[in-house]
Formats: structure tokens, sequence, C-alpha cells
């Protein structure tokens, strides 16, 4: 099952030619997940060939238009292509006039359910959960009220070997012991440890969305251990007075936030339009963090599937 | 100098991977106009090396998404750059409060002057003018309130051959004279036309955007002559009915027009995203104005100067 991050935009507030605003798409299993939506964000939809109708929800960080001002476009879109299915959001309650106000005036009557989801910006809350993932909201510290987004995999049951089943004659209530972990007794008196009856379970799978920010300790803490975190690093760390002043983090400081938090990969992004050439925060990141990558638009990061 | 018409998007209101929504540059003596403002603008004016300060005039057709949604997002990068030189928007009044409302949400502390003109959609109206160039704005036929526009560059004076101002002793006042077309007597008695005292003059360009609109004889009469017409063509000519039913023109219908008003040339654009391939659109709008273009994302279609 797929689990994969695509960045639509990498750039911050001033759009490049070769970097947009933030937008990002995680698949889940098969559903896509958006998070921001910067101006633009349909048009790579379309350019990547990710599926706008697979997309339920979508998970606003901050209302800076760099990371809204696609959203009016996309539901009018939406509406145009016919859709009948909820479309929820998830943002700073702040969102929801300005939303409908544009909504109002650039959608000809919307014919799907809208839900708009208020976003709690000072706890780390559960916002969304399905059979196979569940999404928190972490407080953030930007110049405005702002979350990060971390997805994660549920853990997998046990899988049963199905061979067993006959061999062992097992009913109904074995088999949900042994889902649960326990040993079987065979009718021979045998004792089978669980490891032998069943499948190694999958390791549950994370992603955290951490833009924007100002370098932020216990922001490490929240995202401990993800497999794949995205931080913003709109600059280097020779501009840290200028990243302090806007409320944004430098590329070390990113890497500091992964190596602290011990995360599996970091990959920055939200750089500053001034980088024509984004190898220093990239060097400036490895160095504290080995296994950085620099965002491009377009860019897919797949996590595999592992046993545990 | 230039007058030349620059396709930021031939879409229509759903985005294509090819096609964006509806924006244009006219760069008239390398001041650029822009027409219309579809998502998406900011970027390909960057992405064509479209200098984004050389523009303070944008005419917007009217008010459905796919001709203004990039609007708030440019107006907040041009505050980023740090502009302050003023930006005048012409649109129906109705644009006016949800634009402040936007402006107000997205763009902080807005420092350049922001000056809106509300269009009359009802009749012909000269609604902007400098010392080269006036432009028009004309009813458009559409679902709601629309308006076309036509630039036109002002008829120049006649220009005085100068190595003749010291072999006949010219005055000022002959020189005014000549100007406006008058002969000289020489002071031998010579009479001399104007034509060989003058440069002949450049002929007077112009360019008019007409989208969206149902097809309508009125729109040749007020587009009469112009050098470069660019007509909306949503539609092939065997959808006349959705084209009727959703206030949009067939290439038939919009060659009609060219052919009707005696363009010099026509582009026929807004293609909706049903056309992958829009070659029988031209080919049927070839058949009744042969001097027809398509219209691709970054063409540039240049009228060049000519003396009468």
């Amino acid at each position: 099952m797929i689990f994969s991050v695509t960045i639509l935009g990498s750039g911050s507030a001033l759009p490049t030619s070769k970097r947009l605003p933030s937008a990002h798409v995680l698949n889940a299993h098969e559903r896509l997940f958006l998070i921001d939506c910067a101006e633009g964000t349909q048009m790579q939809l379309r350019k990547l060939k990710l599926r706008l109708s697979k997309i339920e929800h979508i998970f606003i960080s901050h209302l800076h238009g760099d990371h809204t001002l696609g959203l009016f476009g996309l539901l009018s879109t939406y509406n145009l292509l016919g859709r009948h299915t909820a479309l929820h959001i998830y943002a700073h309650k702040e969102l929801e006039p300005i939303l409908w106000a544009n909504v109002n005036f650039f959608v000809e009557k919307l014919r799907y359910k809208l839900v708009f989801h208020a976003l709690n910006p000072k706890d780390k809350e559960c916002i969304y959960e399905n059979e196979n993932l569940y999404v928190e909201s972490i407080p953030l510290k930007h110049r405005i009220p702002a979350c990060g987004f971390i997805f994660r995999e549920k853990e997998c049951v046990l899988n049963i070997r199905k061979e067993l089943i006959d061999r062992y004659e097992l009913g109904l209530s074995d088999i949900a012991s042994i889902k649960n972990g326990a040993d079987l007794v065979s009718p021979t008196g045998e004792l089978i440890p669980n490891a032998e009856l069943t499948y190694r379970p999958f390791k549950a799978r994370s992603y955290a969305y951490c833009s924007d920010t100002l370098y932020s300790a216990t922001v490490a803490d929240y995202v401990k251990g993800v497999d794949l975190l995205y931080h913003e690093a709109t600059f280097a760390h020779n501009l840290l007075d200028l990243a302090r002043q806007t409320g944004h983090t430098t590329a070390h400081q990113a890497a500091t936030v992964a190596k602290d938090a011990g995360v599996g990969q970091l990959v920055i992004g939200h750089f500053s339009s001034r980088y024509k050439d984004v190898t220093p925060l990239l060097t400036e990141a490895k160095r504290v963090f080995p296994c950085s990558f620099a965002a491009n638009d377009g860019d897919t990061y797949s996590i595999p599937r592992q046993r545990l």
C-alpha cells in the first residue's frame, strides 16, 4: 500500500519560474490528502496526473496567501467537474468567512457539501481518522496562528498464516486471539508461539509537514521518530535574524529539528525566492542531518512498506 | 515601438496541463497592460520573463473566477516586491467589495495605491488613455455583465525631415504648420508639398479582446478594422446549442465576427477543456476567415509598425 508525498510547490511567498508556493499531496493507500493549497495547486495536480476526485480532505497550515490562494479556484473546478462527494477543509477558524465570501462570489451554485473544520492552533489534536490513517495537528510558531500536520498509519493487526488455519483446525475465536498476539496450544498439547503463526505486521509509516514556523524545540518533540519530515527552511543560517523576524526557520535549524526528533529523512523547502540554487541550504542541512533532501516541485518521496 | 500581445492563458474555466485560464498581456511601447487575470497569471508572467513592475493597469472582462482568481495573489506579490506605484484595476463594480475583502485578508499592509475603476458594461466608453494609446471598453453578451477591450494607438503626428529645417530656415510656426499637414512656400516662392517635407506617419495599430461572449453582430461593429482580434471560441460549431446556453461563441461564429469586421488577423482561444487538439476549431475558423490562428499559452503576436 502506497504512502508517498508529492511536492506541488516548494517555494515561499514569491513564486518563481521554478517553484510554486506551498502545496503537498500525501497519497496514503490511494487516497489523496492535500496539504496547503497555494495559487496554481489545481494546475500542478493536473500536470502531475494526480486525480482531483481522490481528494476529500484539505489541510491548511495557516492563512497566508501563499498557502491558501489556490483554494477558491480548486473549489470552483470541483463544481464544474460535477463533484457530489463532500469536501472537508481543516483550517484556522478565520478562514471560514472569507472562504464562504469567495465561494458565494466565484462558484455558481455549489453542488457538493463543503465542510469546514476549525483547527486548534494551541495544542496537538487528532483531527481526522479513517481505517488506515490518522492525522494530528500540532502548534507551530509563526507570525499568525499556524499548525503542522502529522499523518500516521495505524498499527497493522497481525496477519495469520492462512495455511495454518486448516492444519490446526482453527475456529474464529482462535483466529481472533492469534491476531491479538496470543500463542496457540495445539490439539496435541504443543505450544506454538505467535511469531510462528503470523506474519510480522508492517511498520506504521508517518509523515510530518511543518511550515511555516520559527525554529522550535517543541516541534522536534511533536514529530519524534516520523519517517519523513518536511520542514520549512526559508533561509540559510547566515540570515538567522531575518528568519527570526519573519517567523521562519533556517536550513541548519530545520536539520536540528530532524536530528533531535530522530526522523527517518528530512525534506527542506519553502525556500526564499532569493535562492536560485538551494544547494548551499541543502549542504547546511546535511552537515547537521545527513539524510536531508531539498524539495523540488513535482518530486515524490515514497516511504516503502516494511515489516517490523 | 513594440505593439504585441502575449497569451498567458488560452483555456476556459477548467485549466488543463497545457492551457491556463484567461489572461493576456499587451505590450504597447514597453508598457504592459494586463487583460484578465486568472489563477496562475503571476507564474506565467515570471515564466515568460514579462516584468511585473511594467504593469500599471489591469482590465477585467467579467467576474467569473477563470478571469479573476489570479488577482489576489498578484496584488500580494506586488506588495512583497515593495511596489509603490499605483495600480489601476478596471472591472465591473461588483468586484470592488470582494477585492477589498481579499486584499484586507491576504495582503499584509498594502503599501501601494490600488485604484478601482468601475466599467460600464452597457456602452462603449474610453476608459484610459496615455500619450500613445487609448483603451475602449465595449459591451459583450455573457451570462453576467461582460466587457471587451479595444486598445488603439493614437494617430502619429507627421515627423518633419530634419535636414529641411536648415535648408528652408524654418521657424517654430512653420514647423508646427508642416506637422499639421500644411505645404510650404519657400523664400524663393516655390511650393513644396507636405509629403516632401515629412515622413509618412505610422499607421495606428489596434488590438481587441472579446471574451467571454455570445456571438453578436454588434461586436463586429465595435471591432471594425482592428489589426488583431482575440475572440473566444469555446466550442466547435457542432456544439452551437451549448455555446448559446452557456453564453459562448463557436469557432465559426468568431471567424464570422472577424470577417464582418474586416480585421487584420483573428486569434481564437478560451477553448473548452474537452478539446485536447484544437485543430478542428482552427480549421472551422479558417474556412470563414483564412487569417485565423489558434492561441497557445506563451504565444506572442506582434503587430509590426508600418507607415501609412
